[in-house]
């Protein structure tokens, strides 16, 4: 069945299973060591024009994210969220797993506002009884956020200087970091995020990979012994390899921002198809993810022929549901799901 | 300096400390086995009119909070309280250090609505995605609240209804709760606390004891090994005794009740001079805390002579200031606070 | 440069790439809900005979055990494991980043005895503090151990007779599993495994996948929601198509069994060469892993032309040091590296 | 019945008691922000000769020590301690419950040796996988130790020699301070332990204290925010005012010091008796805790008069049990015990 659901529904991307096999029976050393790691890291340094970060591949983003606040962290310490942030609410309480609080702003569209942001600093250093308060010790955005709307360059600035103001890091969540930075409507570049962030991720299993994602500390800064974090965490996988392949491939020649490119225009065109429909925006992002309100009765027809998310109801009568493009989307699939929408809708 | 920040900035009730004197070369045993636990435990089953409860004796409210959330929880479970519940705010992120999250439901006054509650976890379960989020384990509420107010028997009954039809324990933190009981306002006793709730704690560090806490399981519903756990928290205090003889005394002829309902006495008189002076109520409460909303000049000529909490800024010129009463607190006392305030006014 | 320093330097079988490409566009979904996790499942269910087991894929050995260990435990509880148990030593922690303390008895040649088990637990069981103190909640073993030793199935029935009567799960770390049940010197069966055990994983890392575990639950014994355990260890892979593609290859035909066959071969030859050489072991295994010990001045020269593990220091002059074989090894590589032995000891 | 079973079977020294009488009324401010714990904690700089000292007030010893360790480890980190060691074995597993390890090593009469330490250290550094394992982050002692045994000034030194040449703090817990610090046997003080350790604490729970524990850094070297993490460990008590008054009391005009030696003159009476009548040690310690071999014969009919801790279990007819003199140890209790010994072996 034709699915929109997400976009990690197929495997990955032909050059990377290529490359797996041609170099399967090199002999290499484990846990990241490997020739692979090492060459990716550099391509992933040139790409973010930072020549001094240290690159870290882990393979799933709740524990990149759960290793990440984790180990920067004091004990005392919880990070800052937008409300509806993945950390906040879809990894299963992962962060606090790990002893720490996901401390929560207001939201609009997926994003948190700075204004906010420095509110809720400067209203817990002047509160009496901050002292028994869980500390803000970092600050955590998703770009896209799980709405798939994007941060200017002028609003991730001024997170940055809020940041460094209060001095606590400035954490950004890439899972989908490459369909952001190939929208078109968008002024922010991997070097301006690696400007602004204390640490970030780029996505690898939404954006073409098998699995894996790869942490940037791009000052050399990472916390002391991140490796060792890492393996508390479960997170250290023996055959580095199978990262270290993916992202060399992936940062080999821009396959990332091409794959990328190509999940930006499904989605130009699959907004195309809807608005010619005349289907009811929720929200209409500039990512790979769109996100409808449909009736219940006409999700009910949809669901026999196509896969979507159901994403929240909105009355007795209608629901807010996604579609998602990918780097493995197709003409061809959104042809379908237009043919299939214009003979549900007859 | 006169005082009416909380309700323990006193030592104890005299009876306990009288009983402590007398009882201090007595050998006993440790860790909550000795006959004066026991004799607690039983007076407080007594007035709870439950014969099968199991009784434990901690020092104090976080920690009790701690140990009875991050005992009966299972580890993918988190803790549904009011927006402005202790656990939620002001408790450094104990419960998350227990690897719990805290989910949050809008507050009225510092209480939860049984219909938020019911929806919320009726959406929780309707969720496509809720193995992927923390499951609600448990509900949290304070009685009286952290604004100083009380739920009414019917709504106790409502919130026990809801946990019950979804299997999750209520709990309901008693740190004020003789100021509930002895409220002129409410209709909740100690026996329907009983019957509603599934764990709830006794405070005696703001009703009249050094330290302590009594959590009691109403029905033998212990989590196995309650002891350990209390232990593995850190807060199996070694001289049970001191914490036994002070409950001892607090449920021997009443004194507990006497006490809070000598506070409530106080906060009434406190009430009736504040309306006298035309002061300005954010919060009249029917208990021992009443919050005003005062200006910033006033606060600071009255805090030369009282002391008072600062609750919350307002706006740029007034802010929310708390008064507290006690087991504690004298006509006198009031009588030098109302002294004080017509001094400054004049 | 040749390499026999662990079961983990080359990539992965040819038939799990193959498998691997050749569904690579199809669309699945995710979290280990697609066709693949269920075949695989219901294979490995029909090699251990146990019908109603309950399979997880999970991505690697270290966040299988936190996972499993974690999720099974109540928080006062402890896991006892041999001195030398991978959990006790070389998993930077994880368990005890879980909240869990691991509990250590004697180990001899990597193994756990029953009769020190039965008496560690009836002494704790004796012991007046035993509420002070960890109580043990589980057994870890594993199987082959870290020093390539095996139990046999009497050792076994033995040590869960023990859990039986004890009431506590025995835990079978399978990393190494197929090297062990392929061993020329073994009457344990898979079968046999999922009698004793209450949980146990059967390992893809080091047996010819590129990553991934399974872990078993026999008798439909997984504790409540461990998805959602899964995912809070942040061990829930998005794509668990690439678990199921490569478990579903490894039990077709008896894939996993064959290649564990050859690295069992391999390994006897390996011995062989080496007592045809009379190089000193420190134990000769009945599995893939061989432990020699060497004067430094040879490690120093066979360094430069083949990788091992130095394993531990045994005086000044000499260095306990371990080969491994594995699915990938071939005898040329045996070959080669008996060509090296010779020269170097000319 | 009379009662050697531990320190900590009487209340508190009267001068305690009298004092919180004395003071009961007096309005303090909460949390340790009173003026008695100003007081106590500059006569402890004093007996420290520490004047930078920082103190801490809190309840007992196994959240002091939950607090001070997790306060201070990174995540990656675990302490040493002997295998005897209280946080090693009677704490319920509240160390692990931090996400810490306790990493054991041998002990001699419940002492570590400064050479095991190092080559502990020195091997760690060495080994070649230690990435995956629990890095050394901290030395815990007990100083008495669960034996009643002591350090001398050069063992002190040494140990912390090496934990500075490997910059990790060493740890003493004083929950027994007082006893070892008047022992006729020994060369250890206040200062000099200030010099060496890091951190320790002055047990006040086993010395005539209701409950309390200060904890002393001595160098002005508190972990940031140390108040905050106390909170979230559950372990920051209210009405701090009962540990600053019962602080201020022993430590002026010496009354720690003199109830101490009471205590270690007692013990002295104690061996005495015991070799009088020549029992069996198992262990005769400096200080006020003694080990004798009872046959178990003996020990079901003394038993029947008098309390002491069965310690364990030596062969099927003895058992090493243990005696304690504390603070509130008379003469008469003494007089009584041998009487009833006399009595029974008759």
């Amino acid at each position: 069945m034709l699915s929109f659901e997400n976009d990690y529904v197929e495997g990955a991307h032909e050059k990377i299973l290529s490359r797996l096999a041609e170099t399967n029976l090199e002999q290499l050393s484990g846990y990241g060591t490997d020739r692979y790691c090492t060459a990716a890291a550099e391509k992933i340094r040139n790409a973010c024009e930072c020549p001094d970060a240290e690159i870290f591949f882990l393979v799933g983003g709740t524990q990149t994210n759960a290793a990440v606040i984790g180990g920067m962290l004091a004990s005392y310490e919880g990070v800052i969220a937008a409300a509806t942030g993945h950390v906040s609410v879809h990894e299963a309480g992962a962060i606090e797993y790990t002893g720490h609080k996901v401390l929560t702003l207001p939201e609009h569209e997926g994003k948190i506002h700075a204004a906010e942001l420095e509110t809720y600093l400067r209203t817990f250093w002047e509160d009496e009884s901050h002292e028994h308060m869980v500390f803000p010790g970092m600050v955590y955005i998703s770009h896209p956020t799980e709405y798939g709307t994007l941060y200017t360059s002028a609003e991730l600035e001024d997170l940055s200087a809020i940041c460094r103001t209060h001095q606590i890091p400035l954490y950004l969540d890439g899972a989908r970091l490459g369909y952001g930075l190939m929208s078109h409507n968008t002024d922010v570049t991997l070097p301006l995020i690696a400007r602004c962030c204390d640490v970030f991720y780029i996505g690898g299993t939404k954006v073409g990979a098998l699995c894996g994602e790869a942490v940037v500390f791009p000052r050399h800064n990472a916390p002391k012994h991140f490796l060792t974090i890492i393996k508390q965490h479960g997170a250290l996988l023996a055959k580095g390899r199978l990262l270290g392949i993916q992202f060399d491939t992936l940062f080999t020649e821009e396959l990332y921002c091409r794959i990328s490119r190509h999940a930006i225009e499904m989605a130009e065109l699959l907004k195309k198809g809807f608005h010619e429909r005349s289907l009811n925006f929720y929200l209409e992002s500039p990512t790979n993810q769109q996100f409808l309100i449909l009736k219940n009765s006409m999700i009910e027809r949809l669901k026999r022929q196509v896969d979507f998310s159901l994403w929240q109801k909105l009355d007795e009568d209608r629901t807010i549901v996604r579609f998602v493009t990918s780097w493995a989307t197709t003409k061809e699939h959104i042809a379908q799901l237009m043919a299939i929408l214009d003979e549900i809708r007859v």
